[in-house]
């Protein structure tokens, strides 16, 4: 039977009024190598992906969303259908309180925001899981990336999660701890397509034996 | 003697952590076309450049930065060497008030976030003007752009304003009104290398005005 990947991807904007939002630099680069080596694998692909400009791998489906909301919604619509959830995205945790449709109008003095939190899909997905499943979730983290990784892992109920820091972001390469039940990984710094490769061997790896 | 052009161009980025940040959609398009139609007139032609993924023109010299307080320095640095500058860049308004260097932990609760006010770009270079300088602002307006364009040529001290709407920021055509102590010219919607010329026409007309 065809393996069914699905990947969030990409940063997530989050709108303050029609012209600013919060949001980071994310490339998207790295869901797409997952997306593209899953597809190499002969698995059917979908790609929930925030606002990027590279373009995605040939014969997989983009579902293209903006904000951290949408992006929960349409993961969850389809999570459920997949064997493989990867949760790539760089989700903003916070969205203003409030939008305002007009362009806020310059002031000499501070303003202040209200922010609220976003959803956790990647988490909200794996609550919702059905046997067989494995969920991997990412843990961009400027300090103790793998102890909070391994929290992660437990407290959302992943299988997998990629541990990396913040210069992954904008970078071509990353260096990335893969923390499963089983224990660490540490991968050497190298281009997102080898890390990508060896996120889908761990994750087949964990695949096979919840199926088993 | 060589026309000597100045150009702001692209977004601001606002930092509150070393992954997250305030910004807006420009993809300074607009500053390119503008700084490309400079070069080919035979202008010495410098932009002061905001995070972007289009590449430059030909024959420009590009200063990279990254935060408004990046931009109003490098700018201000070099304004009054300028016969033309122009304030094409989308600039991030206010900043955080903080910045956190360590990425901050998601929380279930609201967070409120103080954001101040940046330094007035254009309007700053324009205060600092030598004698037979033209300055041109951009007026990004979601309501009644035409009249607050006419505002912040005043307010600014500039020569020339460009008024546009959102759908501009991410778009390769713009509907722009150039707003001058003459009046007002309402330009059809068009590509961004037309409207560079009917900019450059109108700024360069000023230009011959101010050093007769």
């Amino acid at each position: 039977m065809t393996l069914r990947v699905l990947i969030t991807s990409g940063p997530t904007r989050e709108p303050l009024d029609p012209v600013r939002y919060l949001t980071n630099a994310s490339s998207g680069a790295m869901g797409f190598a997952l997306a593209a080596e899953a597809r190499r694998r002969g698995a059917k692909v979908t790609v929930v992906c925030g606002p990027v400009s590279l373009p995605a791998p040939k014969g997989v489906r983009v579902i293209p969303v903006v904000t951290a909301l949408q992006m929960h919604r349409e993961t969850l619509r389809r999570s459920r259908g997949a064997d493989i959830v990867i949760g790539a995205a760089a989700v903003s945790d916070w969205r203003p309180a409030g939008f305002s449709s007009k362009k806020l109008k310059r002031s000499p003095s501070s303003v202040s925001l209200t922010l609220v939190p976003n959803p956790d899909i990647i988490k909200d997905a794996a609550a919702r899981r059905v046997p067989g499943q494995v969920f991997v979730g990412f843990a961009l983290e400027t300090h103790r990336a793998a102890a909070y990784a391994r929290q992660k892992l437990v407290r959302k109920g992943l299988d997998l999660v990629v541990a990396n820091g913040p210069a992954t972001l904008a970078s071509g390469s990353i260096r990335a701890t893969l923390v499963s039940r089983d224990g660490l990984k540490r991968l050497a710094n190298a281009p997102k397509p080898r890390v990508a490769r060896a996120i889908l061997d761990e994750a087949s790896r964990l695949l096979e034996r919840r199926t088993a």
